[in-house]
């Protein structure tokens, strides 16, 4: 049979083959970080909103707390802002603003572009894994990393994208299934406007067969029955995203954790209003209200970066009805905190009996 | 770990938990459905859209070839038709028919409401298995059902269809993915307007939680790797439809599984434009210019019924442009025509050799 020692393990030098996704926006605290790595699987900061000085300051803290291998997660695709249609979205953002008693203060935007140094960053602090978004790493970055043993993982939601990720010089895949929550990684909207959506169970056996380099499962997964299907299907291992969203450790809003808590399978949708980019969180009255309207947002990130004071308000209010409730599709078993290590320690052992 | 002898091989009297799955519409031929049964699986006909007297037929055609058990599947949903839009519809319609070179020669049409009679020939027949879609059976059916020791499958696309499926009195759940092929078994429009796309992953085990009746895996199954996953995730078998469709037994025009050969995990939509009903299917000239003309289609089954000629026409030309390609997701490693028999038996052979 199939065993949990499996070559991501000895790629990365972890214990056990989960890794926790790499989730920007405040989700992946130092704490979160380090402590799934220490219980053996492979944290992951997600840095891509973060500002150059605090990404620093954060790979810092993770070095100076643990001796375990972290990954850092940031967007590989070009920051192109396009606010022509501002004026149009704005008033399609206004009864919102209003709901939350806030104003549209800014009359201009520009969304910051720190991937390069962030990438840099982690190039200079002597991060062992990063992971991408998006689109892959260019060829300076690549060749770079090489150059210092940095192992690089690049997330994917089709076949092709596999394949290209795989020719860039990526050292491992995550195939991203549709049931993932949070951002599609797909490269290109052109070709898939909602963000491709093939299920885990399905894009996983298919990148395996199209690819020569280890590829971990991602979306739905959240227990030992999801790693032991994952392995099942060819997968080294699995990536997840909301269990660790829901974690004692996580930095998610508490109204986000519960409302992760009180969710079901069919609570998510695929939307582009928060960001621009699709992604899959809980409906709340932002999604439907901005949905309603018929206006399209801007394009990512234009469209984050504007609706940024509106999920600011909706923190500060406690209000989960305006905030980006990133999740999948596996929400029922998620009920309340557990601590990180926990989550991976019963993954683990749970697991062990099955395969025994 | 998990045995590929599962409750369902009891229950069923099969000796392999693989379910062929009953599609409507041409593939379930009585030789694909016996040859399934032969090789251990459970052959199933796809009786929806079969006249009375054809369906009959069938069954006793099956009846003298086999002594193994096998199932009929049906359509649990009250036909009600709705032509109110017909001349909007057909406008939109127009322009296929012009390409095929066939006139719309209807003034009005009436769906046939064949479910309630294919129900009691099932009956009358000995039919040893039901499975039905989109609903549960009637009360009064259910009776007879068990009466005669009938066992019903019934196929569901969220946990709240599975409790209720359950509470109807089937004895077996079929939860049905989103990488699934052809229409999704949403058992109401209204609240899922584009069926309820719950990856299988994420599916099947909160169906699991959720009910006390064995659970069939269904959608993106295609080989063994597929199977061990769906028992992994704690279904006792699986129910396979787009592999079945390209076998050498299949009815499915040529064209139409020469389209599954030629399509990858990018290539299908989900669309109500042949039938009124969300289904999974290959995107072709059809979806799209349907889609494009911004009207909406008719309710199920009526837009069904004025497509007809549509789909029939484009059979004729051997042109798959205009033939509802129902197709899952995992269609990359299907690429030519396989015998059923030994799409079962290597099935069961890879799965034996991953299991020990």
């Amino acid at each position: 049979m199939f065993s949990l020692e499996t070559g991501i393990c000895q790629l990365f030098k972890i214990d056990y083959p989960i890794i926790q996704a790499g989730m920007a926006g405040g989700p992946t605290t130092v704490e979160l970080v380090t402590e799934v790595s220490n219980a053996g699987g492979l944290g992951t900061l997600g840095a891509a909103y973060m500002t150059p000085e605090a990404l620093r300051q954060a790979i810092k803290e993770i070095q100076s707390t643990t001796q375990k291998p972290f990954g850092v997660n940031i967007f590989a695709a070009p920051v192109e802002d396009d606010f022509s249609r501002l004026a149009e979205v704005q008033k399609a953002l206004s009864p919102f603003r209003s709901q939350l008693e806030i104003q549209e203060i800014q009359s201009s935007y520009q969304s910051p572009d720190w991937s390069e140094e962030q990438f840099n960053i982690c190039i200079e602090e002597g991060v062992p894994i990063i992971s991408t978004a998006f689109g892959c790493l260019l060829a300076g970055q690549m060749k770079a990393a090489k150059e210092r043993q940095i192992k690089i993982i690049a997330m994917v939601t089709t076949v092709a994208e596999a394949k290209q990720a795989e020719a860039s010089g990526a050292d491992v895949i995550v195939a991203q299934g549709s049931e993932a929550g949070g951002h599609r990684s797909s490269f290109s909207l052109d070709r898939h406007p909602a963000g491709a959506q093939i299920g885990t169970l399905s894009l996983v056996p298919q990148v395996v067969d199209a690819v020569d380099i280890p590829v971990i499962a991602a979306g739905g997964i959240v227990d030992a029955r999801g790693l032991v299907a994952s392995l099942a299907l060819g997968a080294q291992g699995v990536q997840i995203g909301t269990c660790f969203v829901g974690s004692k450790e996580s930095g998610a809003h508490r109204a986000y954790k519960q409302a992760i808590f009180n969710s079901d399978e069919e609570s998510t949708v695929v939307t582009k209003s928060f960001s621009g980019r699709p992604a899959r969180g809980i409906k709340n009255r932002f999604i439907e209200g901005f949905e309603q309207t018929g206006i399209a947002p801007l394009p990512f990130p234009s469209q984050n970066t504007i609706t940024k004071d509106i999920r600011a308000a909706a923190a500060k209010a406690d209000d989960p009805e305006f905030m980006s409730l990133w999740a999948g599709q596996s929400t029922r078993s998620l009920t309340e905190e557990v601590a990180a290590a926990e989550i991976v320690r019963t993954i683990i052992e749970e697991a062990k009996v099955m395969l025994s």
